[in-house]
């Protein structure tokens, strides 16, 4: 695996791909790129307190399941520095979103961690290994995942799953990225991903960054481009990934699948392991978060919609595995995911 | 049918329900309802000559296929007045959008009359008709397809095809007005329809000022939002429906149709019998429009995604007549739609 993930690196760094890193930690703060300010602005946030790396999670200035869980991570780290109650930290922590499983696990890293040895260098080397694993891992799961794909394929991709939402190269953006670079991948379709337009502002922003020309769509025309043959697969990240292999992913996701499996598209989750949660048996039992209806009611800081109107805000939708063709992690590929084959992958997770 | 619109008319008024006029002509000048500015402000257009008629439907000032047949009628009217030449205004006004057949429909209609007689008064007569005929059409369908409709049902309803776009009371959300009234419907929900917002703006809009409480929700919710079991009836309008029953709709209709088919909601179009084109063998055959990019890279005039950013931008999509429950126009309703079916209604087209 180590020399497979060295090809590809010199691979990546060689065509320029992968510029962008979202979260940095300096020694003594953790350095946020704010994405709700993208591709207008990029503004950074300078993270001296846990509560501040609370506040930018739960404000979605860092957002993405494995970049959560990195950021939470080092906010563990600026708490032990702070000497701030660790407990009490960690709590704070995993309160700030409820559907993405990273969070937590990450967090019960730290405190596996803690009752080890709780001193700041510790700590600071653990939140870092999480960071490096996470670099390694999306880098080997590009790898694997652009092995499946068949060559001059297009392919379609939802939110933003690349460097922004990771410790950087992406999940299914990673897929991507690899199979670009590997000339198995010709042109790359990004849905807007209302409301809050990950796809449009960060996927964008970020292929673009490295040099890719990525076509934008809106998210209810996927299903049209698909009729027209445009599209062999459909490659998306996760936010959790239950024990049968039922996916929470960005709302919209499901709807994709769907559209995916009508059509004979390949569909495709790409996440790192900590992302599958064999304690949650199906999607059923997966809590969805929905967020403030004024996220749909007012659009770029504008009410859209007349006074007094009502809307329904989930964040998330569920994906049964039955539409899932692949699941891809760092430590392998589950085609057509079942428990059975899950438990074999990840039994001792 | 008089008997049953009457009933229908007075038991709307007295509901209070269907306030909204967007097509008014005033003697001397039709007077348009800017539905760029809606829901912030109530503008209103006032067009003298054909050529700002012509520019308000290709600006989307006024939308919505019946309403666009209506405006181009009165165009005709006015070209008229001001002694125009009256084939290159019928010209001018069909070139104006190429997917809506009520427009070409409308035009043919007082092409018709002029070979007949070419006074103001007649063709005055003529876009009149077409108006009036219009609204009663969109009554008695609303009852139609209300009939349609178990009790208690929840329905989602994509982009406008209310009062905003025809001459009032609307194609499906008339059908919606009247399953309200008549105590069928419970929920209505509303996709927002990127990137135009029509649901967003408009729809929210109408059915809020006519004391409705509609949900908004995400274009890609939708399909979550019937896997949770909380919608009976998909209910849409159309632009132009082909021989065989195929519907091109706005861009988003087709994934809905899909999502519909997988979770056994029920597909229904709505539409005047002016936008059945029998001389279209199938969806194949559908000329669809794609609109300039920007409207997809920018968000309430400011661009949200990075420059030199790429979009596909179609306006519309096609719903395979498999996908479609139950076509009703003016003229009765079609089950499980076909070709034979559709020659039986429309033969005489």
């Amino acid at each position: 695996m180590t020399l497979m993930v060295n090809t590809m690196n010199n691979m990546m760094n060689a065509v320029g791909y992968d510029r962008v890193r979202a979260v940095q930690w300096h020694g003594d703060r953790l350095r946020l790129l704010d994405q709700r300010c993208l591709p207008q602005q990029e503004r950074w946030i300078d993270c001296h307190q846990v509560e501040q790396v609370a506040q930018a999670i739960c404000q979605l200035a860092v957002r993405g399941a494995p970049a959560i869980g990195i950021a939470a991570a080092w906010g563990v780290v600026l708490a032990a520095q702070r000497g701030a109650p660790l407990e009490l930290s960690l709590k704070q922590l995993r309160a700030t979103r409820p559907t993405a499983v990273n969070l937590v696990w990450s967090l019960e890293r730290m405190k596996a961690r803690m009752a080890i040895a709780d001193d700041v260098a510790s700590l600071e080397r653990e939140a870092q290994a999480i960071q490096e694993e996470d670099l390694m891992a999306n880098r080997h799961m590009g790898y694997l995942g652009a092995e499946l794909i068949e060559t001059h394929a297009d392919v379609l991709t939802h939110c933003n799953t690349g460097s922004l939402a990771t410790a950087g190269f992406g999940t299914a953006l990673g897929v991507i990225r690899a199979g670009v670079a590997a000339g198995r991948i010709e042109r790359v379709y990004v849905t807007e991903t209302r409301p809050w337009q990950q796809g449009a502002r960060l996927t964008m922003y970020e292929l673009i960054c490295d040099g890719m020309a990525p076509t934008l769509v809106a998210d209810s025309a996927a299903a049209y481009l698909m009729q027209s043959g445009k599209v062999q697969w459909v490659i998306v990240g996760a936010d959790r990934i239950a024990g049968n292999g039922d996916t929470a992913n960005k709302i919209g996701t499901y709807a994709l699948a769907i559209a995916a499996r009508y059509h004979g598209v390949k569909f495709m989750v790409v996440a790192p392991s900590s992302t599958v949660d064999m304690d949650t048996a199906s999607g059923d039992d997966i809590e969805v978060e929905c967020r403030n209806p004024d996220e749909l009611l007012s659009v770029a800081g504008q009410r859209m919609v007349v006074r007094s109107a009502q809307a329904w805000n989930p964040v998330f939708d569920v994906t049964p595995a039955s539409l899932i063709h692949a699941i891809v992690t760092e430590r392998g590929v589950i085609e057509h995911p079942s428990l059975p084959a899950m438990r074999t992958m990840f039994a001792c997770t």
